[in-house]
């Protein structure tokens, strides 16, 4: 069985792992207070090209957009998002539970788009009863969308604007973001996630690390007091140093772009042995999730060999299916699973 | 001027008045405890049909939405609505607020039917991810809705056998309900109401009471510690008597069912005078909400002579309005607004 | 039976039942619109000497605690209090509920010291792991206490000093305000109140209302978004004007103060009783709420005609109570129980 | 200079981080769904003496609290523990940010005695308000405890006997549980704490591991739907084996055991070197966190080389401090802190 279920499979990138095993028993203060902690910080803000940006790291991507955002919300406001948003969908209600509703617009394709913002921001304030009403507090996207789908430089550019108009911050989560920063397609970089949010993540867990989430705020302005909102949301972790030894590690001689390009070359080949092989695509994704619409036939077909996931549920006749690449994707099973594409329709 | 705006601009009918006065210093124990509202609940579950019903008093709508609400939902459960809900939209949040989600289905006539139910909750359980999400933990529908609308007993009838099928409570908001009742079109009786929700509430407010809304649970399993949840939720009223007193007038002789006979009649002459002068209804409401697309010169000059409500907002060429009537409309307004509707046409 | 068990038995004042008869089928704009909510808080502002003031109409005590408490704090921090206090006693972990811890400083007679708080708070941020602990975000005192103390306008001024100096919110929680600034021994008037605090409230429900609490904030700035708070909260009445008449009512030719004084008179004559028969004073209030200490044989006696609260739990030989006076309190009662307090020695 | 700070300063014992090596690229289902946690959780059911328990595993101690704690207490429930308690104190109000009140009790040694907690209960339910108030809904304690210190069998025994007898849960928080096993004078087993608690929990992160703690409920239905207020809490790590493979080498061969004797060894020699040159003891800890009080100059002396905690604030003459060993406690930085004790009294 060969998998492509999801990015999350395998353990860490050799390089993280060294990092940890060479530092094991070197004795450090927790709770962020670390010199690699402060190292990693230091590496992002270069990355994103703002000296004055603050880092923080988290271990996972519901746990931090849930702080994060409970954090920029003040009590009367909610977040805006798509209807197939992470945090509107699978994330068990975490906003919420935290006090904020998620006002979800409909979305198509994954993708908020700054007209949508605009329009409800706008309608908010002139219905007369909006005191009546949770106020839109900001504003959240994925980039990479949930969809795999990613903004155009243009499309990002138009979001952050519609935010610092109506005054309210533009968080992004970016738990694939590398997957979205490599695609071939994309015009956006780091640098432009970093200027044109408020607040972003990048995410570690999906993209070579065991697991963590680096939050990068704007300004130091932006997440008050965020260590003891950190601490109440049970998301500080002790032992820090994995966090900053990872983070470091993976902005150290763009090994954060080596292996998400990796995932991103291997989509792409399976991508194109469905297409080529006339199979629909489901969303225009060029990230590390492709999604297709198949015959039922030919996915069970394919199931008996490889492992992924079917989205949404079993169609009468064609049922839409993810397959995901990640760092850890071994060429030899995209070899694999292209044969496998191949034969399909030789029954 | 006269006034359409809302159903809560007066104080009371006068014999509730009489009786607050009348008991005015009399010394009853509180919270809950005097003997009006001991009186008062067995009033009202006579009224049900239902000896083992357990009956609260609360103050206001969006009180009673969230504090029922949060005692009938586990932590990970949210609560299924019409995107046009009032807990959806018009009340700042609050059942978010405490921690749950409100899942909003679509809705064009502000009903939630029965098969939506169902293949929401269907799909929910059917999709493998489904851990992740927010459980269905209540259905929350309101009689009559936003838009004045009704279920018919057999609507009715199918929510509540799919609750019982997925075995979750049905939650009646019946902030108006006796306008709802009382409607020429209905054929659901309070008992009827009663016999197919788990829990639901009977609106004084807006119905002939200073305020209050008297809350039935079908069983005293359904909200257990409900006292100490009110209390946690500031909406425990110190001189409880006050509620009690009022229901109880309002449930002897009939009075909840006269006040709303009353608005409901003449909100059927204001219809009648709208439609016969050509103009269009906007949602089909036989309560005492009555919502009309005029063109907005119609809308204008009614809006010299008489107080309404914009309902969204203002259109290019025509709005849609909303005049509401109310236990305390008064027969010679109405009388004055038909005559400015019937004006209306010959400029 | 004559009762003496609380100070909210009765329904109101005759001359606010008197203003809610005369305006009851005025019809008025909602939700704290109205014009009469409008003159009340021109009332209270201008008694308080403080034309800036902001005020806002709630219904009872719990509510608005919770609500000004949640408005006042940020997510990380909680309120100091004494372990008697009512928030945290006696309202259900409300405050808790909405996500703050109540920090609860020791006290023997009900009341929180300036130097407690300072060395609370000085201690916090000496000690080098606070970021790790909730902050202190406010302090939260009543007046008169629980135990129906007072403070002094010297202790008054110093509690308000610290909470300066710390740059934290002083709230004076006032649901018997009147009766504490009657006592004679009461060297603090209304103007030192709003002068000392950031936010107070006007105790209505037990000084002559039927329900409603007044909350003046210092300035603006004290509670951004507070109507939506409110709402969250479910604590915003729709008829709005009830508070807005009875409130105005209670501000107009002194007649708080009037009530209040004569729930004074009454509860001076009680101690009075007690004392001169020999029995123990509790703790030293000079307010409507009397506290002793009885012999078990005593109190029982008295329990035969008049009713009265056992405080704490029955001793083994002798049992602490409270009497309670209030703008209802009947002279006559009085009279009443002072001849039965007079009979206990003559067994 | 050599430290003795705190148990989290390292990374993880050789064994776990081979074992997290060896298994690197494997690939597994995440969210609990892989091999190692079902391997973990069977091992720990076994070394607990329980077939029916049910184990969950999370990342750190704060997280593990309140995530249990918000699962065990219905919402108008709080929680008994010591004032000094971990969620008491240190834990940023992460129990009350999801709304239920820690009820402090004072302790000097940092436990909390069975009769206390009896006294308390019956109180509670004796005062007649009670249904005002929070309602006891669990017990907190820690094992060891904050201050070292550890509960006899019997002193446990009596605490689950009182908690059965008002039917309330007994939650145990044992991050540094080994280190209380495998102290000298402990006659408590890892089966007593499984058997008298309902939901306790195994720390690592201060013995052993990189992080990670693992929750053991008595059955299943103590934490129903735990899964998702796992997630819902932010607190459900995507690559689950690492605490499924770290848990099983722990439990594997007695690795935890042996790593926490190894710790305890280490602080009993540096006990008898403080008291063997006559320096007072300031909490009687048989465990891995020794607390003395010193002459502020010896304390400023040892300071010079040795890193240690100040436990509250420096006081004018003695001060208390805290030393803590670890598994990862280096024999020879011990043999170095016992030189530098035993020359502090040559000046």
């Amino acid at each position: 069985m060969i998998r492509f279920d999801n990015d999350y499979m395998a353990g860490c990138h050799p390089k993280i792992l060294e990092q940890l095993s060479l530092t094991n028993l070197e004795e450090t203060p927790g709770y962020g207070h670390d010199h690699y902690c402060k190292e990693a910080s230091e590496l992002i803000r270069k990355e994103c090209g703002n000296p004055d940006a603050e880092v923080w790291f988290m271990n996972g991507g519901t746990q931090t957009n849930s702080t994060v955002l409970n954090a920029l919300l003040r009590r009367h406001e909610g977040v805006i998002a798509t209807d197939s948003g992470h945090i509107a969908v699978h994330e068990a209600g975490a906003v919420e539970a935290w006090g904020h509703k998620v006002i979800e617009l409909p979305s198509t394709d994954g993708k908020l788009y700054a007209s949508a913002i605009d329009r409800y921001i706008t309608d908010f304030y002139a219905d007369a009863t909006y005191p009546h009403m949770v106020f839109p507090g900001a504003v959240y996207i994925s980039f990479p969308t949930e969809l795999g789908t990613l903004y155009s430089l243009k499309e990002l550019t138009d979001i952050s604007e519609v935010c610092h108009k109506h005054n309210i911050p533009l968080f992004i989560d970016g738990a694939r973001l590398g997957y979205g920063l490599m695609a071939e397609s994309c015009d956006v970089t780091i640098k432009d996630i970093a200027r044109l949010s408020d607040v972003f993540y990048i995410g570690g867990t999906k993209v070579g690390l065991l697991f963590g989430e680096a939050v990068v705020a704007k300004s130091s302005k932006l997440l008050p007091h965020f260590f003891t909102t950190i601490k109440q949301h049970g998301a500080l972790l002790a032992k820090s140093r994995l966090l900053g030894i990872q983070f470091k590690t993976l902005f150290t001689d763009g090994l954060y772009y080596e292996v998400s390009q990796h995932a991103i070359h291997q989509a792409n080949r399976i991508r194109e042995a469905f297409t080529q092989n006339g199979y629909k695509i489901a969303f225009d994704s060029p990230t590390n999730q492709q999604f297709f619409t198949l015959p039922n036939e030919a996915m069970d077909r394919l199931a008996k060999n490889v492992s992924f996931e079917v989205w949404g549920r079993r169609g009468e006749t064609e049922t839409t299916v993810r397959f995901v690449t990640s760092w850890s994707t071994k060429t030899e099973d995209v070899d694999c699973l292209i044969q496998q594409i191949n034969k399909l329709n030789n029954k």
